[in-house]
């Protein structure tokens, strides 16, 4: 497995988690031995970290040496280390549309053409990274700022066939996120989908994976106070305290916190992080409120407060609270580096369609027949470690 | 199963944790319909809640519902509607010793003498409670305040022959609780000890429970603190976020609270509560502060304050703070009643010895093999559904 | 003084706050003991708490017993106690206008007539209690549901003539908390105003204030959140503590919360919160965030969570977190009565107008002049005791 | 006053607030603008920063610039700028006494003699200091690791003929840090107490200060869970919320940390912070319990974590939680620099003796008279500006 050398296009690869990633890649070639933060440190049976090839599209130009510099998330001392190699990366040009995602910009855009026209020169850059840097696969990572979310029930995503007239016609509901995505299953790159965007979760595209047969996982990265959800609500319905309420609000001051600011992408972030304690609970909790604010202070460091409102035996109250004071792209770079060794792995053994064995890593998994999906923690690791073991 | 009667002698029965089961029990005989923090309310295998009669012994002669009144545990309005049942319960005169329990201290007490008629004494008050109730089956739990650790390399514990010559020659080192487990387990009494107490968990008794094959369970309940370590440590293993350090304390403010001022008490506490860490982690946590103080304002409604410390990838620190304001024996009494129900199926299906089972419920659970526990929540809970499933 | 009798007319009269009020003083007058929350129970020189009479308006028929009990405020046995002058309490009809508070609503209103005939069915109201009850004095206290704000620049509010003539013509800017301090000023009743509603605070209504010499106090108390606020933040001015940064959440559950919900009530409220970190601390606070949200399991019972960054020596950042576990009533009815006692004595004194000592109780004091107020906690206690002791 | 350079003689030079303080004057030095944390940054009626001038006394002989290092408090960014000034200040040989400070250990001690010849000794090192940096005066500031606490009844402390007699004839009782205190006074120098040890605060001392009229202060600094107690408690106070009970638990994990672990130098450190409150509130709080405790992980960086359990109207319940994240040093070492502008200032104006306006400084305050002193902050703050007005 020595000589393997897996792509990585990063769509957002100028972003906080994506430069993490990356700074964490070459410092583990470097010979860092502190493994914190990967979950699969120890399977040999995936391809290195160190095969891991890193590329993609961003709207700033700049190199990632200099793109992390300015989030301050990897240490200076590290960060002076793979300086170097760091700042031999350079992002593509991305595909932007200002109607999606309002408070993104930047400079390193493709000039606005037919999406079709765009199609094809996303799949030109993936096939000249494939072939340019030699890799034996290319695996597509969506890390963008969240994009508004267009009505699903609009017919052009309903079906591939109607999404390809889409196409044809520049249909104003085909989001850069989609094309991203769509460009991706036609090369044949396995697709993963971090973000609370759509990515290829549409039936359109669903049913493009599972045709030619190329492996989708999604979406939204659980890092923070969802995951802290979904370890405490199995535990609570375990131990039949009811969940009367449950408040929690999110502070934080990355560009990620400065996009949610617009409506619009909140209402994407916030979809995805609903439903979970229903799910896991058994019942509606009514009094469920997730608040979060832009709030510069904290930078990359998140911070997650929650209070929980229980009832026990004899119907007394109870409450809990959680101050979780954690750093958002140190929890979600080394997940990004275990989803793209996970994806590959899928893709070797032939697996393609939604990849619901990967729940483990996203607040809202896709599933493979769409239904329901199962959030607690626990059981979505057993799943994960089966199919590894399965293997 | 309907006229099923099922014993419950409890040693400690005027405590809160059990005023509060027993005035449970008798609101569930009334119909309350709220079913909450029993986990296993929709298992119809078990015998009823409603089956269960309740005795015990304790130092305060004052029936129960006096006592339920002292422990401001139960709503008052709940309290009357049931002050009928608990006034008919008195508590039988109690084996003490203050040597072992120093700031427990109460008029009802049988009195001293050699340890052969204090064993007899306890088995002829459940030979009494069994045939003068008409009980199918008598199970005993012990709910007493803490005593201290007798040393546990202390030859008269080692084996069951020994412990009957330490009985024969009134050997200082056999305490009160070590008294009613022996007698419960002579009686075919199936045994469960909800404390940091020794109890059954010393190799005579474990002895006697294989031979005799009674169902034996313990130790101390795991309610609190314990519980939401045992649900979060699982989870920092799974994404390898490596603990540097755990800080918790506890205050606490009812009866326990007081006996646990004493020193000697509280290390059996401390005992119980410290490995959970390193074997759910699998390293060593060196900064792992419990703190247990007694604290009045809280009464009965104890909060658990943890702070804990985390290293994520590249090194990087995150905090996570969780207080638990819970209600101490609102926790306690339902599994109290669940751990009667279960101890009564094991007994019904003929296993005897520690039920392992059962470590779902305890801090430091007893396994057959006097080996290390699983301690992770979510895989006792998986434990204890396959026994029950496999009936 | 014993023979003195002080009238309170209350706007919102079956609200938790006033029902709280009333049953405290209902509860002193049967001899309670315990003065905790009462400012200045020591000060004899003022009226005592047992010479207040309670009348006022609801849109709400219940008699104060049957309001008292819905809130949950009061304890049940307490409640019990004083049930009896509690049901001899029935709100008057009140004047409502669901244009200004959306989510009020009730049976108990005046048919709706122009303006002028309003103020004279509020005024005949105060004089009806005054002389029915035999009163030296009545004071009218605002604690109903926040209003939503007109526009501060209206002509009509900017002088006494502007509004009369706005009486006249039944201007739309003209709100009912607007009407009730007109009925009461015209009235000579002293007029305090607990209430984020513009109550008295606009330059009309504080020109007929100084015109004929009627206190008046105001507005939005200083309960909860904004307590602490202006007890630390002094402190870290003080100790040159650097202010980076400040998100204050608040959780509640009752009526109020619910009308909070509207976002034109909502706007009102932040507006009376925003700016008293920045005049004690001397600086913009830029990160300044204030959030409320409706939370039912909190019922009346508000939590308010501050985190607070601060910038030490050498740069070197520190956070604060405060969780203050809050009763809203219970800590606004007794400030309420003392406010009533204060402006009563502002009244013997014939010191009419704003009553800029007062601050002490209020998020957003008036101040004489109507500049800048004072809002460190400490330096509004000095200037009250100050004014106390001059008499 | 641009000419003067007054000398500052640490007991404990090498440690994290001396050398954090010494790393901010040569910053200030070099023109850091960031005064924050620097209470009377804009009186310029005390000497400027930039005229102190550092040397002291250490068990461990590395220069500052290893020292701070070591300690990680200042950001290695600006040691580095300060690492040339820091370098040259190298730690006299200490006077030390394990009987007296168990946990603290090092090599550069004063080779053990008779108590004359110790103090011979650092009243030369004093007179050195002076004359060897042309130094207007020397203040000698006690930064050293917490002692045990001699009996206070000891007849050796209670004069000052009994303590020189004492020395002459080696009186156990007499502690290194009586030691430097007394040599301080006999060479004129100021001296202020940072630490809980006793320092100057003995009625012999007191009497030497007096006699000789040379400025103390002190003791314990009041930085973190002790500031935070001073600004509430007066608001609880004054808004006549009952206290209940208040439950304070420290963690850190720097030197002073560790010095705690031992029983001894912590139950000096616990009497310190243990009046205050009853003090300030004007009844006992029986349920008043402060923890510290060492845990390494959070190195100089102190967590306090208050729980308050108050009493409002009508006697119901409300807690408030309060979490510091502060930095010790940070907090301490800019009021070191004060105290030593301000005993100057005494110094010049030539008051002696316990100087009782610098309480604001202290956990302890020293008061004129021994009597009880003033601990609420503002009370403080405004009996501070007050004596510097008066200059």
């Amino acid at each position: 497995m020595t000589e393997q050398r897996i792509g990585v296009a990063v769509v957002g690869l100028g972003g906080a988690v994506a430069t993490t990633a990356v700074a964490g890649v070459e410092l583990l070639r470097l010979g860092m031995r502190d493994l914190s933060g990967l979950p699969l440190a120890d399977r040999r049976d995936l391809v290195p970290y160190e095969a891991l090839v890193f590329g993609g599209w961003d709207l700033a130009p700049d190199d990632l040496a200099k793109a992390a510099h300015l989030h301050r998330v990897v240490e200076p001392a590290q960060l002076d280390t793979v300086a170097g190699p760091l700042q031999a990366i350079k992002p593509w040009p991305a595909v932007a549309d200002p109607a999606w995602c309002r408070n993104a910009a930047g400079a390193n855009v493709v000039p606005v053409g037919p999406l079709r026209d765009r199609v094809a020169h996303l799949r030109e850059d993936l096939r000249r990274f494939r072939t340019g840097q030699q890799l034996e696969r290319v695996v597509v990572v969506n890390l963008a700022s969240t994009e508004a979310r267009p009505d699903p029930a609009t017919p052009v995503l309903a079906g591939l066939a109607a999404f390809e007239t889409g196409l044809d016609r520049d249909d104003p509901a085909i989001t850069p996120g989609l094309l991203y995505a769509y460009a991706a299953l036609r090369e044949g790159c396995p697709y993963v989908n971090f973000t609370p965007s759509l990515g290829a979760d549409v039936p359109a595209l669903r049913e493009l994976a599972e045709r030619d047969r190329v492996p989708v996982a999604g979406k939204d990265g659980k890092t923070g106070q969802t995951l802290v959800k979904t370890v405490l609500a199995p535990a609570f319905r375990s131990r039949a305290l009811a969940v009367e309420g449950w408040y929690s609000t999110n502070i934080l001051g990355n560009r990620d916190g400065q996009i949610l600011d617009d409506p619009s992408s909140l209402a994407s972030k916030l979809d995805t992080k609903g439903s979970v304690l229903d799910e896991i609970l058994g019942y509606p909790v009514d009094d469920h409120v997730v608040r979060i604010d832009y709030y510069r202070p904290r930078g990359d460091a998140k911070e997650a407060w929650d209070n929980i409102d229980l009832i026990g035996f004899l119907g007394q109250r109870m409450q809990m609270k959680v101050d979780f004071l954690c750093r958002d792209s140190i929890l979600a770079a080394p997940l990004v580096l275990e989803l793209v060794r996970l994806v590959a792995e899928a893709a070797r053994r032939g697996e393609g369609g939604p990849q619901e064995q990967l729940g483990y890593f996203f607040k809202a998994p896709m599933t493979r027949d769409g239904g329901p999906a199962q959030h607690a923690l626990h059981a979505q690791e057993q799943a994960l470690l089966r199919w590894l073991d399965a293997a």
